[in-house]
């Protein structure tokens, strides 16, 4: 329907370093990219600015952030301060199973809205920055699950059923941080914009300790490229 | 995991007739109902009064209101106000392929949090009244559809990794409204509770002109219950 130069991309942006290197590869593949933050309650609440800021540095069209309470639902160490983010060695991460941070069908929720704006787009492609490798602990960043979204996606809206594909990008499934940090750098993302940490302050400072920061620095480190990342403690 | 007796479903509710009587069935086969209502800046803002009625008349043990702005995706109308609502004879609804009520990827987005919500209460039972019959233009209503929601479920969430199946339930998927009626009058269902409208007023009033106060019409009609539905012209 659209030609090569006009193809428009929904891609999901949490603020963090997967999304900004995404959105990166999103752009360097010629999409016009439309990015789609959630504000679902986290309390690292400083990734909702940081994903705004990544937005405009990276000249997305629009950016959107939709509200939606999944604190009411709890379940998680991100959504229900009762629960504490564990802070433990970066060789254990990912042993003991699905982990406390594990939001309850958070990129189903995700990807089903960014379906819809899809939809009202007319876009074909949706880019989420997904990864089964440094971190297997969460169902839902599996291949086996995005492959089963996506048909159950073409099921699901007009698009489908007027014979055009929506297709479900995952450009960094099978990369390890410290490769994904390599193709952001190359492709310039400013990493500086970006906030891991899963208890970051309100000046975006990380705490340097919860698995999403050690994740980071170990990448920094094995891509050879300096951590830009502020910390707290 | 949990005995028989202790068998725990969410069920979406939205208000409506369809899925009051889904509740009615849920309850009948033994569940305990955790009912969830979504407040997604639907112009029938009645509806969401209704639900609560109706869950609280038929014993569910928890009802939720989940607020999510899609009005901000907008593409429909019912959530875009610059969009009217159809007023057409019942014989051509359905004619037209699919109709500019349609949600985009609202089913996707309501079941997505549903399934969130199942996993926190260790449900592996979700309710949905959707229908194939009256109503065959929305795509996300269709059996082919709901199957693969199911598959990718049981893919995205803890549930299906730790071996336990999540089974997504449509007692509706094949009755004609009439039957839906007559199923949900033999086990008691006050319709007088429910909305069906798309532009309800104020009151919970229904405007008898649109597709769903039409269907309605017809379905208390050709089940040969009287309609309890106030309307306001």
């Amino acid at each position: 329907m659209s030609s090569q130069a006009q193809k428009k991309a929904v891609v999901l942006l949490s603020g963090g370093l997967d999304s900004a290197t995404t959105l990166a590869i999103a752009r360097s593949q010629g999409y016009h990219c439309y990015t789609l933050a959630f504000d679902y309650g986290q309390r690292h609440r400083s990734e909702l600015q940081a994903a705004k800021r990544i937005s405009a540095a990276q000249g997305a069209l629009e950016h959107k952030v939709v509200h939606l309470d999944l604190n009411l639902i709890g379940g998680s160490a991100l959504t229900d301060m009762a629960i504490a983010v564990p802070e433990r060695p970066l060789a254990s991460i990912g042993e003991a199973g699905i982990p406390v941070t594990y939001v309850p069908a958070r990129n189903t929720v995700f990807l089903a809205i960014a379906l819809g704006w899809a939809e009202v787009l007319q876009a074909q492609d949706i880019f989420i920055g997904v990864n089964a490798v440094d971190y297997s602990g969460y169902p839902d960043c599996r291949p086996e699950y995005i492959a089963a979204f996506e048909t159950m996606a073409n099921l699901a809206t007009r698009t489908g059923v007027e014979g055009q594909e929506l297709h479900l990008h995952t450009p960094l499934i099978q990369l390890s941080k410290a490769e994904i940090i390599r193709q952001g750098h190359g492709l310039g993302v400013d990493y500086g914009l970006t906030i891991s940490c899963y208890q970051a302050d309100g000046m975006g400072r990380a705490c340097g300790r919860c698995d999403s920061c050690l994740l980071r620095q170990q990448g920094f480190i094995q891509a050879g490229i300096s951590d830009p990342t502020p910390y707290y403690r």
